[in-house]
């Protein structure tokens, strides 16, 4: 029942993965992106079958299946200025890392004949650019769909269909509110964690002492500041939320430091060590 | 001009591993350990010729070279109690995390004819026990001496060819103060954090939807109570200085959030990925 041309949106990191998978699972690939150079790489890597610079409506319309990777304002923009090109009856859906702001506005200004659902590949790189693509990191990782009561069950199907016929390990749907409380602790409060920790005191003299802790907690400060501060803004509540969690779990460890309180200190030890088993990977 | 001969004085995951590490470099390692168990384990596997769970002069007296892997207290008290049944011109040195309450305490409660010189193999496990002890951890790892004005210059030397023939990758030198302050930051505060960050909120329903940001801000969230509790508490200062510099980090990333500050939200990001590249792994 899926279609087999997919045309993505946005050729940089995670639109040339998608891409490599894509071709790799038998689909035909086109792509737009304003940068020429993101074709031509793609193109010679095989990895798209055609790719324009300009959204026109005798090249988009030629899909029926609408990926965009686009940063998560620009693929709402993106829909508001192109979505009179689109082919009635496409199903569209997208990558961007958060939901609620995302799929409630482009369901609200989406032409009735269209449909898009959401989703979230969770897997990425501390790089960015299709030169850096690369559909391994997809293996095993999971894809988190967000449809809504908007959404029909083909579009839901397909949309799992994709993620599977890209290698993602797990598939899962959510609520977009679902997603974005997850999303803001276990992704977008790990990274507030990694930054603050790189930025909060003078460093130069330490990089020649450290061991695996500290490189471990910092891997993700490596951060791609134009996404990842978009991102922040836009589960801006959710975050702050996590941010204030988190800062009174540190101010009461801080507390059973500065009494001397080794009974405390070994029981949120113990607690975390139990806690963390259910994150091991299998 | 180093002893051919060591006695390990605790033999848990790190003396099981300096066992392992010296018998290797061509070493005569003996032990002492309460449980009878973890010297049978090490005679067994050939990193220790002789063990005992009682210390006694006879015994320890054969030897000109003690390393305590005991946890900092228990050293102390070791120090205290057992001292009296070492033979004189034995150099001793340690393996304890912490080393300003340590190395000025033993110094001024030992012997004068015997010498202390303060050590930390920064390298470890999140087991422990002499059955998980594994000397590859120290290949290419931090070793670090932290000599005071009581001592020589050929026990600093020994002490840094102890770490040299175990196999660490880099030998430094640092006084007991800058090593507090420089490991409350890189080791104990990313502790805190782990910790912290495992225990803020149910997490439950959550290990499904991880991606690897989490899992590895997290690994050491699993962690020794006993041990991080005592080095906590021996650093209380200075960690707790260091909570603060954390904490401060993070609301000001908190109100850059609140207030939409894209432009200080970059800013910071550009130096956190700035900083990063100091501390890739060479």
């Amino acid at each position: 029942m899926i279609e087999d041309k997919v045309l993505i949106v946005g050729l940089g990191l995670i639109g040339g993965s998608y891409a490599e998978a894509l071709t790799n699972a038998g689909f035909q690939v086109g792509a737009i992106d304003r940068n020429r150079e993101s074709l031509d790489y793609a193109l010679a890597k095989g990895i798209i079958t055609e790719g324009t610079v300009r959204p026109e409506k005798e090249f988009i319309s030629r899909y029926r299946l609408i990926v965009s990777c686009l940063y998560p304002n620009t693929f709402v923009e993106w829909i508001r200025t192109c979505q009179d090109l689109i082919a009635p009856g496409t199903l569209i859906t997208d990558t961007s890392g958060v939901k609620v702001p995302v799929v409630y506005e482009v369901q609200r200004i989406l032409r009735p004949d269209l449909e898009y659902i959401g989703a979230h590949p969770m897997a990425g790189r501390e790089r960015s650019g299709v030169v850096n693509s690369d559909c391994s990191v997809f293996k095993g990782a999971n894809y988190l769909v967000t449809p809504t009561s908007a959404n029909t069950q083909p579009a839901i199907e397909t949309c799992k269909e994709l993620g599977r016929r890209m290698g993602f390990g797990k598939i899962s749907e959510l609520s977009p509110e679902e997603h974005d409380e997850m999303i803001g602790f276990l992704s977008q409060l790990t990274h507030c964690v990694a930054v603050s920790l790189m930025t909060c005191r003078e460093t130069s003299e330490m990089a020649k002492y450290s061991g695996d802790s500290f490189r471990d907690l910092t891997r993700i400060a490596a951060i791609n500041e134009t996404m990842w501060s978009e991102l922040f803004l836009l589960n801006r509540d959710v975050l702050i939320h996590q941010i204030d969690m988190f800062v009174n779990s540190m101010e009461a460890l801080k507390k059973a430091i500065a009494d001397g309180d080794t009974e405390t200190l070994r029981a949120v030890m113990r607690d975390s060590s139990q806690k963390r088993k259910q994150f091991e990977k299998n």
